[in-house]
């Protein structure tokens, strides 16, 4: 039997900064039939607002090291206000949203990164994903938005690249749906040339994917996305496509399709 | 047939802003059978951040003047940290919680208030409990966490007054349940002697209520909780109590009985 189509987008801070922008997006998002599921980052929001409150912001390798003050920013940021703007967005569009933390029905548990040659802080590794209930969600005819927070069950909040989750969610959801995978990003797609906008891989496949990596291709930004994308095709997810956000509107642009 | 019993509590910042008091209240809270749902405060916190944020903070009788800035402040403290860490808090005491705003699920939609000789800038007005669906939630064996951020279905988000939601939501949620509604205060229940914190009327009914009035017995900052309860025990809900956090683990102590 033909297993029901589940759609995942994941939107970040090109997306989210931009109100206009989110606001287009999020019409069009809710236009797409059928179970969907959105995932959302808010990084930048984040390191504005802890700059307001004069905690400093430290990233190594793109990733945020996450002091107990930087905790509370990202879930106020994430949880509190991106979440929740974009819960009520969709509910204007007429798509019933319920915007979730990690800790919500215990969606998505994790455990806090060992301190090996680096200290992330609060940041959190997925250990598990509650299917089950993003299925009832989901099957209620709502849409999960799901934050980049999760929780250890022990009462500890902790701080979840977005596209971890996107990617993670994928892969569990993937043995109860046929997923297909958006990651919505600023660029067209995965390019050749980062000084050349237009020129955008349309295809990678694994081969494609080990051949990028051996000649050193790929952008330091794309890397642990692609990672990611490969990671959950291996976990049956069905098609990722990496575009920019016209591409829900119109599948026939310039993307990027990823594929095993 | 007998209904089926809900108790509702609503906590406010003498549990929320003490970590310890707080993880005490939520203990306690977990260990209550039956379906239950927690409605939550937070208006020091959100004056705390405000503060920080150099965004003033202005009150009229107690009522927060919400400017957008304050309402991004508002969202951030209640739908962000404050909500997150109660259903994280709650999920380690094995109690599934789901964290809500009145976007989620649509559940609390509101007017924003008429300026009529004061402009409440963004406060909304509770036009619609969405009961089906927390009877939905309920029903999953789940606990909504409700804070006092709600909706327009426009798109707006909009503050509302957590005793007042406390008090709809259970007016509202009476029709299908039972309902018990707690109001967790910081002294011991309502005072005839607000200098004698053990000056507690424990019954106050519609004949001493309106005594209680006439006689401007009772202190400025109760009146507008009692106005809430006796709406709510017109709505059929069935007993209200305020009390304080110990209430919980011991219904005998010194408290108030509201009935009509």
């Amino acid at each position: 039997m033909k297993k029901e189509t589940l759609f995942i987008a994941k939107i970040g801070g090109n997306i989210i900064e931009n109100p206009e922008v989110l606001s287009q997006f999020l019409l069009d998002f809710s236009k797409i039939k059928g179970p969907k599921i959105l995932v959302h980052g808010g990084g930048k929001s984040a390191t504005q607002l802890a700059e307001k409150l004069a905690i400093p912001t430290e990233m190594i390798d793109g990733r945020r090291i996450t002091t107990a003050k930087m905790l509370d920013v990202v879930v106020m940021t994430y949880a509190g206000l991106i979440n929740t703007k974009i819960v009520a967005g969709l509910q204007k569009n007429g798509c019933n949203a319920l915007g979730l933390s990690g800790a919500d029905g215990n969606v998505i548990t994790a455990v806090k990164r060992e301190p090996l040659f680096i200290d992330y802080g609060y940041a959190g590794d997925i250990t598990e994903i509650n299917t089950s209930f993003l299925k009832e969600i989901v099957s209620m005819g709502m849409t999960p938005v799901v934050c980049g927070v999760t929780h250890d069950l022990e009462g500890q909040l902790l701080n979840t690249n977005a596209d971890t989750i996107a990617s993670q969610v994928a892969s569990a959801m993937a043995a109860r749906y046929e997923v297909s995978l958006f990651y919505c990003f600023e660029l067209k797609g995965v390019l050749t040339n980062i000084q050349d906008k237009d020129s955008v891989i349309p295809h990678i496949n694994q081969n494609k994917y080990a051949e990028l990596l051996d000649t050193n291709a790929i952008s330091h930004g794309m890397l642990p996305k692609l990672h990611n994308c490969f990671k959950a095709l291996e976990q049956e997810v069905k098609t990722i496509h990496i575009a920019n956000a016209d591409f829900l509107t119109n599948p026939n642009i310039l993307h990027t399709t990823l594929t095993l």
